[in-house]
C-alpha cells in the first residue's frame, strides 16, 4: 500500500512566546509525510523553487518518501509564510504569504502516484484538488480545506468534497462550510454529501470523528510545553491517513478508525513540541506506541460501581 | 453526606440564535443544585429578593434540595443578569448585570449548612468565599471563580484557593490566573498552591482533571442541538462535586474522580438542551446514566491488533 499527497512545501518563519525561527521548513504536504511515513509508503507532489536545497529535500525523504515528484522550478522561489502566534498560542496573525511557484502550481502525477491506494488532497485550491482527483484512482481519498476556500471558491470545494471518501476540517471551518451553528450537526450534513468519515480538528483540545454508524472523540495529549503549534493539524492528518492506508482491510471498521485518530493525535503532539519539522523528522515509532498507550490510560473511565441514590 | 452551595441565585435573560427568554430561574448555585440533587442532599444558601416567587422556590428545591438557607430579602430585588450569544453559541456578551441584593450579601450558614461533608463556593467575590470557609468544616471544599476576581482581587482569591481541595475554572481563566500559557503547566501550578484537584473546563470541548497522580480528559457529550449554554459549567460542577459528596469514601480515588467527570459532563449536557433549567429539573437519573454509558463507548478505543511497519 502507499499514500499519496498533494500540497504546499513551504519555508515558514515563525514567531511564538517561545522564540522565532526564520524559513524553516514546512508546509502541508512536508507535515503530512513526515507523520504518514511512519505507517506506509509515502509519495509527495508539490512544487519547489531554486532556494529549496538538499538538506530540505533529505528530510522530505525521511523514512523512505517518495520525493520523485517535488517538482523543483528553476523559475521562481519556494511557497513561504510568517506568521505569529498569541500568549497561549489559541491565537495566530499571519505576516506575510508568498506564494512562489505556487502561484500557478499544475499537479502533474507521475504513474506511481496516481495509483497510490490512498490519497490526502491538503489544502489547496479546490480546482487543483479536483485536477488531482481526476488523475487518480486512490480507493480511499481524504481531504482538507480552510475558511479562505469556503468564502473564495465555495461551489468547487463543495463539488470536490462530494467525491471524496473523508473530509478533515478544523471544527470552526466545518461549521462555517455546513453553515450549521453545532460541529456535530455539521458534520452529519457532510455525511450527507458523500464522504463516508467526517474528522474535526479541534487543535489544543483533540479531534472528533463521526461516520453514519459511529461517533468517536479524542482530547488532545496533555503537553506542558508547546513550542510551536505550526503543521499540527497536517501532522495529525499523517498519522490518522497512514495509519488508515497501513491497514486498507480494516478501513471501514470503528475500530481502526478510532486507532488512526490516536495514532494521528500522538504524533500531531510530538510535532508541537519543537519548532518546525524537527521533533517528528527525529521521532522513533516506540515513542508513538508509548504515547498512544498513554492517551488510553488519560480518556479511559471504568462503570459505575456503587449504588446511586 | 450533604453538600452546601454558596453562591447565585438570579433571573437571566438569554438570547440565543434560537430563541430569547426573560427573567428565568439561574445562577450558580441553582444550576449546581439542581445537577448535585441527583447524588446526594444539597443545601443552598444565597440571597433572594421580593421578586423571587414560590415557583421558583419549588424548582431551587427539586429532589429534596434543602432551601433553609436561602435569604429571602425584603428589601431588593434579585441578582439579574442579560446576555446575547453569537451565532454558534461561542461567543457570549453581556447586556446587563443588575447586583440586587447580592450587592451587600453576607453569608450567614445554619448548623446544617455548615456541617455539610463537602462545600462548594460557587463564582462570587473571593472576600464571601473565605468569610463561608471561615463558618464550614467540610471535608472537601471546591471552589470556581472567573476573570473577573482574577482581575480586580487576585490576592484575596489566591488566599481562597490555597485552602480548598479542588479547583474547578475554565480553562482560560486558569492560564490568566497563573499567568502560565498552557493548561496543563497551569493545572500543576496550582497544585503547588494547596489543591489536590483542578478541574478545568473546556466548554464545548468538555473538560480535563488534573491531581499529583492522575490526568484524565474527557469530551463533552456529541449534541446535535444546544439551545442555551448559560450554566452549563455549574451543572458540570453540580454533577461532578455531588458525586463526589456521594462516595465519600472514594474520594482519592482516581477512578471516582472520572466517573465523577463522566457523572458531570452528562448532567451538564442535559442542561444545554433547553434554556435555563428546563430540561435539568425534569430529569431522571436513568437519563443520566446511559448517557454516562454512551460516553464511555465514545471516548473508547482498543490498543493496536496489527503488526505496524
Amino acid at each position: 500500500m502507499s499514500v499519496t499527497v498533494v500540497g504546499s512545501i513551504a519555508f515558514d518563519s515563525v514567531t511564538t512566546p517561545f522564540g522565532e525561527r526564520e524559513r524553516m521548513l514546512g508546509g502541508a504536504a512536508t507535515h503530512f509525510a513526515l507523520a504518514a511515513s511512519f505507517f506506509d509508503r509515502v509519495r509527495v507532489v508539490g512544487p519547489v523553487g531554486t532556494d529549496f536545497g538538499e538538506r530540505e529535500l533529505a528530510v522530505l525523504a525521511t523514512r523512505g518518501t517518495d520525493i520523485g515528484d517535488v517538482e523543483r522550478r528553476p523559475d521562481g522561489q519556494t511557497f513561504s509564510w510568517a506568521g505569529e502566534y498569541g500568549w497561549d498560542l489559541n491565537s495566530r496573525e499571519t505576516l506575510d504569504t508568498q506564494l512562489g511557484v505556487f502561484a500557478d502550481f499544475q499537479p502533474k502525477l507521475s504513474t506511481a502516484s496516481r495509483e497510490s491506494d490512498v490519497l490526502f488532497l491538503a489544502n489547496i485550491q479546490p480546482e487543483l484538488q479536483r485536477e488531482v482527483l481526476d488523475q487518480c484512482r486512490a480507493g480511499f481519498v481524504a481531504l482538507d480545506s480552510m475558511n479562505l476556500w469556503i468564502e473564495s471558491a465555495r461551489p468547487a470545494l463543495l463539488e470536490v468534497i462530494e467525491r471524496v471518501d473523508c473530509l478533515i476540517l478544523n471544527d470552526a471551518e466545518l461549521r462555517q462550510l455546513t453553515e450549521r451553528p453545532n460541529t456535530v450537526a455539521a458534520a452529519r450534513t457532510v455525511l450527507g454529501w458523500g464522504p463516508s468519515v467526517v474528522v474535526a480538528k479541534q487543535g489544543e483540545y483533540g479531534a472528533m470523528l463521526i461516520t453514519e454508524e459511529t461517533f468517536f472523540a479524542l482530547p488532545a495529549y496533555p503537553l506542558e510545553t508547546v513550542i510551536d503549534p505550526t503543521g499540527a493539524g497536517d501532522t495529525f492528518a499523517g498519522g490518522f491517513v497512514g495509519y488508515l492506508a497501513r491497514h486498507a482491510d480494516t478501513r471501514d471498521d470503528a475500530e481502526a478508525l478510532r486507532r488512526a485518530m490516536a495514532y494521528g493525535t500522538a504524533v500531531a503532539s510530538f510535532n508541537v513540541e519543537e519548532f518546525g519539522t524537527d521533533r517528528v523528522a527525529h521521532l522513533t515509532m516506540d515513542e508513538i506506541h508509548a504515547r498512544v498507550a498513554e492517551m488510553r490510560e488519560f480518556s479511559r473511565f471504568e462503570h459505575e460501581s456503587v449504588e446511586l441514590m
